[in-house]
């Protein structure tokens, strides 16, 4: 088994509350890699510049990301992204996006990431999504996440990607720009009209949703001490739900995917702890097991019919 | 047993998305009694002016809620507030407030009142809180609600009365602006330093957690198909939350905490299905208990330690 993953490498600086970096490591097709590769052999798709060195590639390699589809595009400068965490990190600011090298994105996948059973399409422009899709005829799960900039300048391309995968993973305001419903079950079907089996809504601080056709499931955020830096949380997220079902084999059934929910979620919490891919670089599986295990833990109430009046 | 709180009785005045309502039945004590009737003898104790009349008495009455203690003002109107939601309904515009009777509450409790085994002190001046407090010697279990104005400008006093009761409700803005804290658990923690042992942290739409002095609970709202009036949840939920615990005798232990955070969510979610009072006034056992079952079962994963790399 194998599991692809198209979408951005980068440099993020980033201002938090807590502090900042200048220039780290980022990108969601990186964060996604490293959270994802807890479960599988991951390949990243993606562009770089000449800045981009061993340093960058020695953090995807200490946890075995495949890179050999990474693209060096000689001459070009790797996306870098600016942005800066309002105090209470509800809100965050981009100071500067310099699209760089992926401006000119052309993803070129290998034989061995188009035989990928299990793709993530990462937030790039859905004709992309579409091209890359279509050219890993093999997978039996494929996933995608995008943006408000898609949903408002090329929503029709958009949904012809959504149309054509698995599952979408969007956050509870794009499922809203998306459809206009202001429910989050409601506002998902709507999404799954379009042909897509499940829908992950993300709810920041607050969690996540897994809308099927006839069911939903809720799990918090995992209660952290600090959050440090969002930057990845939701790319940690999706490697982790991702990976979960690339684990199992066969169809991805609600059990699963409520499993990979728990694992998304645990993975995004250490994610959030330090700066960049900081923290999930070392993390363990044991780590991310105890969250998983303390997650359920913190879910769990007995049922009891108490005598109402 | 029984259960007394002490808190608003007023007409809402209140605009959605949905419609609105120019006078309606509203105020804390009001949704807090009706959503606890179904689990214990409620007592309500707040002012009420000449204007309120059969029809209001009618509905606490349908629900078996004892009004001995409200108290009428001659001459006097009833509290009035007046508010627009959002398009998105996360905010919520304050148009109009007449204190009118209550600008002069003093509340004064009947020995019946006064027996209460549990009590509820809902938002009112802290001072008042902590006077009813004094007057309920046999409570075996006070929780308190309040707001950002008491803790902007009654902050010690408001200390003073957090200081007196076993559990403190508040929503987690509130939680930030007394403590400074913008994580949920350590906010708890420092107002529980104070003396509760139990606090409930509410997330508005996103749900509610519960903090103990070692653990924390988290219960995501139920997901109603349409969301047409929030006004009164908190206070409905409070209601379901703290009628659980009088339901179950004895020490309020972390397995009744949780069933109350199921119960308060379960039906606060029928609240804001309507406007105002009108689907609580209405709603039965069964269909309360149908949505503690399905909160556990939308709720619920099996874990598994999945083999990771």
């Amino acid at each position: 088994m194998s599991l692809t993953v198209v979408g951005s490498i980068a440099y993020d600086a980033v201002q938090t509350p807590h502090g900042g970096r200048e220039r780290m490591l980022g990108g969601a097709a990186v964060h996604f890699a490293l959270a994802a590769s807890f479960f599988d052999e991951v390949r990243v798709v993606g562009p770089v510049g000449d800045d981009f060195g061993p340093d960058e590639y020695a953090v995807l390699h200490g946890r075995n990301v495949n890179t050999e589809d990474i693209e060096h595009v000689e001459g070009g400068k790797t996306f870098f992204w600016k942005g800066v965490y309002g105090e209470n990190m509800n809100s965050r600011e981009t100071l500067e996006t310099d699209l760089n090298v992926f401006e000119t994105f052309d993803p070129k996948l290998s034989e061995a990431s188009k035989a990928a059973d299990v793709l993530f399409l990462a937030n790039i422009l859905p004709e992309l999504q579409l091209n890359v899709r279509g050219q890993c005829t093999q997978a039996r799960f494929v996933a995608l996440d995008s943006m408000d900039l898609w949903i408002n300048i090329a929503k029709e391309k958009l949904v012809a990607a959504i149309s054509e995968v698995d599952c979408v993973i969007l956050n509870d305001s794009e499922v809203e720009l998306f459809t206009g419903e202001r429910e989050v079950v409601a506002g998902a079907r709507r999404i799954m009209e379009h042909g897509p089996s499940a829908m992950v809504v993300k709810l920041g601080k607050y969690g996540a949703a897994l809308v099927t056709p006839d069911d939903s499931f809720w799990i918090p955020a995992f209660p952290v001490d600090v959050v440090t830096d969002p930057t990845g949380a939701g790319d940690s997220f999706a490697g982790g739900f991702v990976g979960c079902v690339a684990a199992h084999e066969g169809e991805a059934t609600t059990d699963v995917l409520r499993l990979a929910m728990a694992y998304g979620t645990a993975i995004a919490s250490f994610n959030v702890e330090e700066f960049g891919t900081e923290r999930v670089a070392r993390l363990t599986g044991d780590e991310i097991v105890a969250r998983v295990e303390e997650l359920q833990r913190i879910t769990t109430f007995q049922s009891e019919a108490v005598p109402l009046r």
